[in-house]
């Protein structure tokens, strides 16, 4: 395996620009695409080359990276018009990193097969910081080959990559249930302080005082210095999660497995996008309970 | 303030128990009363003194500490027949740790004023190795008198002591959110494990990879362990949770506030509690949800 590759990164927001400076940091070629004008723009500043379309973009690379929203954007970019795939060279790999359910991720791969491309099934978790940082933490399974051919480029975008077998499908399970208890704690976080705020609690000692209790969480810790900041310009959006939470609560049902507190979760994130939200920051939950209790929280001004 | 004082401990549990322990550790005189017997002799064993009514145990004690299980007991053991408040001298101090909504606080600390008696509002957090070791998170608020008169006390019992301020119901406002917090974390945590196994994963890396990411949270550090070694003996009961979580959805309705995540975790430990659990690990939320849907976890043996 070479160690300087031609990386084609395919979603250029803000964990693509990221990976694909990362990459650029660790020596290899990049290529990108994307459909936003500035999103290329920025690529070519970094010192990569921006093409038009997946096809374009991946022809003759030894890696594409996916790292689109959803698996229709993933299915698009490899396998429609234009797309990646077809322009791929046998033994080549697809690195594909959008949340999706394990089903689709098959059924990528399988796809890939026809076309003689490698595939690792390789959800990241980390944020837009980490992404630029090539600190990622990676989720992967797949064949040996397609880890193998995928080496380089991971080692430039990721702090860990973790080796979950050859079966295509559990990258993408980890990463399901890692956005269910992600976006519940999420939700729980805002629950919580908007509750605090309305028991007359000085919110800030409650941030103090849990985040060192047995009541915190990853998320809590994180998400709720947004809240105390009245800062809801997105790190990640609303509309993220009642996008994870939907592939988790769709694949539940697909498995006849209940699943009531992440339900419960998706519901609340669903209202905060219903009332207008969706491109804020995830911790705007808080904003829709207070809005609906009366409460003010830092950043809120009273409409009356 | 004397350095070492007579301490009379109400409610010999797991964590009063551990709190007396630790008292007699830090030179404190203490006594002990309880409704079990065989908590009577432990304290005994341990070189306390035992008594039969609260009152007894209550008389002549500088400080005295009420440790059981909700708001209704330490009304009954502070204000009932042989009741420690009638019993105590003036200026004297109850320190009272049990769960409970901020208004009981506040109409236990109105009575004891009556009886010229100090209170401190002062949940506990940590568990028992924790009471055992001196090592307990208490969460506290009452007059600059209530904390002087509880110090030394405190000192011998906990780790970190937050002063909430002077206002009585604060200290159980902050427990309450905490507690809010905590049974969410712990029923996610028992529906993700769970619905990785019904996705086929391997459990203990699932464990592995979620403890280290973003979907982390203290409590499924704490608990998951218990399903993954099958081990239901009850650190803490299922039964704590449909109380506490009880205390913050009824609190929620007096201040009509929605508490839709919450609500719904309370509700998988009431159907827990409902199927034979309720004095096992809180854990056993994952073993009910494994029952439902017919999958086997370390320590379930299939009954067909």
């Amino acid at each position: 395996m070479k160690a300087f590759q031609s990386v084609a990164v395919i979603g250029l927001g803000s964990m693509g620009l990221g990976m694909a400076r990362s990459l650029m940091r660790g020596g290899h070629e990049v290529r990108g695409c994307d459909l936003a004008r500035d999103a290329l723009e920025k690529l070519a500043a970094a010192g990569g080359s921006a093409f038009n379309t997946p096809a374009a973009a991946a022809h003759d690379a030894d890696v594409v990276v996916v790292v689109v929203v959803n698996a229709a954007q993933t299915r698009a970019v490899l396998f429609g018009p234009d797309g990646a795939a077809e322009a791929m060279k046998p033994g080549s790999v697809i690195i594909s990193s959008a949340t999706m359910s394990p089903v689709e991720a098959q059924e990528f791969a399988a796809r890939a097969g026809e076309h003689g491309v490698l595939y690792l099934d390789a959800p990241i978790s980390g944020g837009s910081a980490r992404a630029d940082a090539g600190e990622l933490t990676v989720m992967a399974s797949g064949s040996p080959e397609a880890f193998s051919a995928a080496q380089p480029a991971l080692d430039a975008m990721a702090q860990t990559v973790y080796s979950l077998g050859e079966d295509v499908g559990v990258g993408s399970s980890f990463k399901i249930v890692n956005q269910l208890l992600a976006g519940v704690h999420i939700a729980a976080a805002c629950e919580a302080i908007t509750f605090a705020k309305r028991l007359g609690l000085d919110i800030s000692k409650v941030f103090e005082v849990i985040s060192k209790s047995a009541g915190n969480s990853w998320m809590f810790e994180n998400r709720i210095p947004h809240v105390l900041e009245g800062d809801y310009a997105p790190h990640s959006a609303v509309a993220i999660f009642t996008k994870d939470l939907g592939i988790v609560s769709e694949l539940g049902r697909k498995q006849s497995f209940p699943l009531p507190v992440a339900s419960a979760a998706l519901q609340l994130f669903l209202m905060t996008e219903a009332a207008g939200m969706g491109q804020d920051d995830d911790s705007s939950v808080a904003r829709l309970l207070a809005q609906i209790a009366g409460l003010e929280l830092p950043g809120m001004e009273r409409s009356n």
